[in-house]
């Protein structure tokens, strides 16, 4: 779990800085972004987790969204990791933008082809707070998260997975229902295998009427104008599913009219994602 | 001078807009983005032109600068130009960073090799605002200009020579006395031969020796981890030379504490740069 700064860049009074280390859960070298406000000079801050949609890196969410100011604001750090194991060399997986390198799903694969690295699960719920708790001056017991599009559909099962982990939670274009769209079918049958009990346990929605009584406060904003809304994001089905099970008040899910799935659209609504998180992580 | 629209997003409430057209001044086919506020759907609004940074497109100011929140807040337009002329294959125009394609200098060439594509100066201060003047809901009279290094030396230049055409300046990072600069002498030598008067007409410090009582209004803001500041960007020189022409009242230029040459500066103190347009391009 050795790891070193390779970057350090100024910004609102903090600093961006950009680490690298050799994970175990994904065998191979990681890099993450980590937005440090000036009050981590003085000790540990909260901090939201970021998760970034198909083909991102560390570095989309960080350089596009204006989440710095905001984040600044409130004296919160913000960690972006990466959203696939890297130079890993599988046959195959760079054959598309959207499966293998650049679209790990944040999931744990079973197939024996992708088991060994595409482990985004629990690299993102263990080794990388333990890392980040560990060396920089993050208080583990307030950090919540955010994501967009299959970083979006991470956030939101990351969150009903662990619910005590995350103070909570907030999607941009999440893709909310994985197992009945393509982009989840792709990488779902690739990484997992066939069976669909096993999908089951990576899709928000199915997760969702497995929650029981879990008490969420979750925000969710959607384009419009977004090409992917009908059929991959299932927004839809996620507001039939919530209300379905009576709990709409849970729930505020937004269609933004207008907007597309760019970081145009992130960086329009960031400000309201950052504020609804930290009235948690101040608590 | 056709024009067509190529990409719209939605962000703040206005649009992100990116145009093509075949630049009469260039002999080339350009692009530009255009950031237009919900208010210019009611009529013509300010705007602000920004001038980017060697190996800049019309791309990074918009999308990492963070501007696009603090002008919806004013209601004004941001206008970002490429920093070449495109695809016109001159020999050694891709030879290196910081010459040819994405290093225009916002100059007009002299030198037969490059004279006939090379004109960002007046494809800027002429062809461009024409274009937008036309077809866009921009009120010609109420513009002003901004830049970040050699877009910085660009927006500077360009003011002090246009002055009643821009309501006001600001830059980052300037490039502010090229002809003391290895990239000022490298591009100004092959773009416009070695008669060093030549050099002088774009160049901020021998401008301001020959600018008068030209009333003044400049904000500069550069990083003291700025890893140019001493052999490319020459403040203390633009510094001392506004001392001893008796304007420092004319000039904020302001050191900023550990900051580097990033758009992670930039998009720190762009909403200071942002306001201080707004003072003059709302009167």
């Amino acid at each position: 779990m050795a790891y070193k700064e390779i970057a350090r860049n100024k910004a609102f009074g903090g600093h961006v800085v950009k680490y690298e280390h050799d994970s175990t859960e994904l065998s191979c070298s990681m890099k993450f972004n980590v937005f440090l406000p000036k009050e981590s000079e003085q000790g540990s801050v909260a901090a939201i987790y970021f998760l970034s949609g198909l083909t991102c890196t560390e570095d989309n969410f960080i350089q596009k969204s204006g989440a710095l100011a905001e984040a600044a604001k409130h004296g919160i750090a913000l960690i972006a990791p990466d959203t696939s194991p890297r130079g890993v060399s599988i046959q195959g997986d760079d054959d598309s933008w959207d499966f293998g390198t650049g679209a790990g799903f944040y999931l744990d694969a079973t197939d024996p082809k992708w088991a060994k690295n595409y482990r985004m699960y629990s690299y993102v719920t263990k080794e990388l707070p333990a890392l980040v708790n560990k060396q920089l001056p993050i208080d583990g017991s307030r950090v919540s998260i955010m994501g967009h599009s299959m970083g979006g559909h991470g956030a939101l099962t990351i969150y009903l997975k662990n619910s005590s982990a995350y103070k909570t939670v907030s999607a941009f274009s999440p893709i909310a229902n994985p197992v009945n769209c393509p982009w989840g079918e792709k990488a779902f049958s690739n990484y997992l295998g066939s069976n669909q009990d096993e999908w089951k346990q990576y899709d928000t929605v199915e997760l969702l009427k497995k929650a029981g009584d879990l008490k969420i406060d979750a925000l969710v904003d959607v384009g419009t104008s977004d090409n992917f809304l009908e059929r991959e994001l299932k927004i839809d089905t996620l507001k039939e599913t919530v209300a379905s099970l009576g709990r709409a008040q849970d729930w505020t899910i937004r269609y933004q009219d207008g907007y597309d799935h760019s970081y145009f659209f992130i960086s329009s609504f960031i400000a309201d994602h950052i504020q609804h998180h930290v009235k948690y992580l101040k608590q």
